[in-house]
């Protein structure tokens, strides 16, 4: 009876690895991956890969995803389960987790760089933002989330948020927040093919702003700061 | 004038380092470092260590680390920042990286596991908690953060809170949070020394409970879940 790693794949480049998950996927005879993960993160993998993604919502195929790694984890010594950023921030990891734990088999959890952080923004900031949160934008069986709990945190941090991104901005206006904060959305964080977008709430709310899915959203003071700061970093003669 | 990486050190075990983050601290002619900087990462790097730790709420130094940065990158080709768990999640990375960034010093964040992930339990959880927020104990100056935006969030992270757990707990509890909530501490995660101690938001307002610093501090339908499957886990006969 094989062991699984819960292993966290970071935003996007190679180099956000932690040593263990590099190990681990140059070790694992058996690798079981979603859709996000980076090909050149796949590129790694010795052993037999295994593709288990769904696209964003389809939650029925989740029973699927456990039934295979019981088969896998039956027939190898151990296995890698590898999801894109953290496997317990919105990675259902913690169903897996309970599902192979409650079947007898041992789980280890291998943290991972999350793609909350993958903005380059910071998420708190002294005098600006004394703490944050994250939410998802689809909730099971593609639902629309309670946002009451988060409208007032001074950053917000939204994944799976693109394509609801009127709804979410228009409710966030109506729980209070300003139609003039600053939000930034970024494609492909972290890849050499991000996008970053930057644009006030409530143009957002108005459906003046075109993104791409998947990208995060980041709401907040500190994004204002930092991406004025970042542009005029970019300008300088030494880049 | 060297480029300034503001790396993260991840939670406390070196294999939780990423790839980039192992290869600068090899490469690095300067490692300006925290308290919180495990020692076997601190035996990575080759160049030389200047410590510029802080005591908690000792807010007054880090304009002399700012200092002590641009001294340093104006003598180096590069020098590493290195910090406990991510740069840009209450590490103060956002100020060190704009006032660098004001001076005309290159900035580049490499972000790390957060400190917030080394619980081992998921912050967010089908059905129970659809979003997650985290928080300093203490805010500028040593003053005491305003809970207020972030009571009703479904999973609370704590860092610095140990100190202030009675009145963190009360204050929660006053703002409506239900006393039967299950918490868990955890002193030095994922080192070896680890400590996990469990205990209701009531208890905690009561003073019942007793905790070194620093610890994390996880508030949450999860916890039980998770702790519960985790200790009988623990139990079984491949452990």
């Amino acid at each position: 009876m094989g062991k699984v790693y819960l292993v966290g794949a970071g935003p996007g480049d190679p180099e956000l690895l932690t040593l263990k998950a590099h190990r681990l996927l140059q070790e694992a005879p058996v690798v079981l991956h979603d859709r996000l993960v980076d090909e050149r993160i796949l590129g790694l993998v010795r052993g037999k890969k295994v593709y288990v993604g769904k696209e964003e919502g389809e939650s029925r195929k989740q029973a699927a995803i456990h039934h295979l790694l019981l088969h896998y984890a039956r027939r190898y010594p151990f296995v890698v389960r590898l999801k894109g950023g953290d496997p317990f921030v919105f990675g259902r990891g913690g169903e897996e987790a309970l599902f192979l734990l409650r079947h007898g088999i041992p789980v280890e959890v291998v943290p991972g760089v999350s793609s909350l952080l993958a903005t380059g923004l910071p998420l708190t900031h002294r005098g600006l933002a004394h703490g944050f949160a994250a939410l998802s934008g689809v909730v099971e069986g593609g639902g629309y989330p309670d946002l009451t709990p988060f409208a007032h945190v001074p950053t917000l941090v939204v994944l799976m948020g693109v394509k609801r991104r009127v709804w979410i901005a228009k409710e966030l206006l109506r729980l209070g927040r300003n139609p003039q904060e600053p939000t930034l959305f970024v494609e492909r964080a972290t890849t050499p093919r991000e996008r970053r977008i930057l644009a006030r709430l409530g143009e957002v709310a108005q459906g003046k702003v075109s993104v791409e899915a998947p990208a995060l959203w980041i709401l907040g003071e500190t994004v204002q700061v930092f991406e004025e700061a970042r542009l005029k970093a970019e300008a300088l003669p030494w880049r």
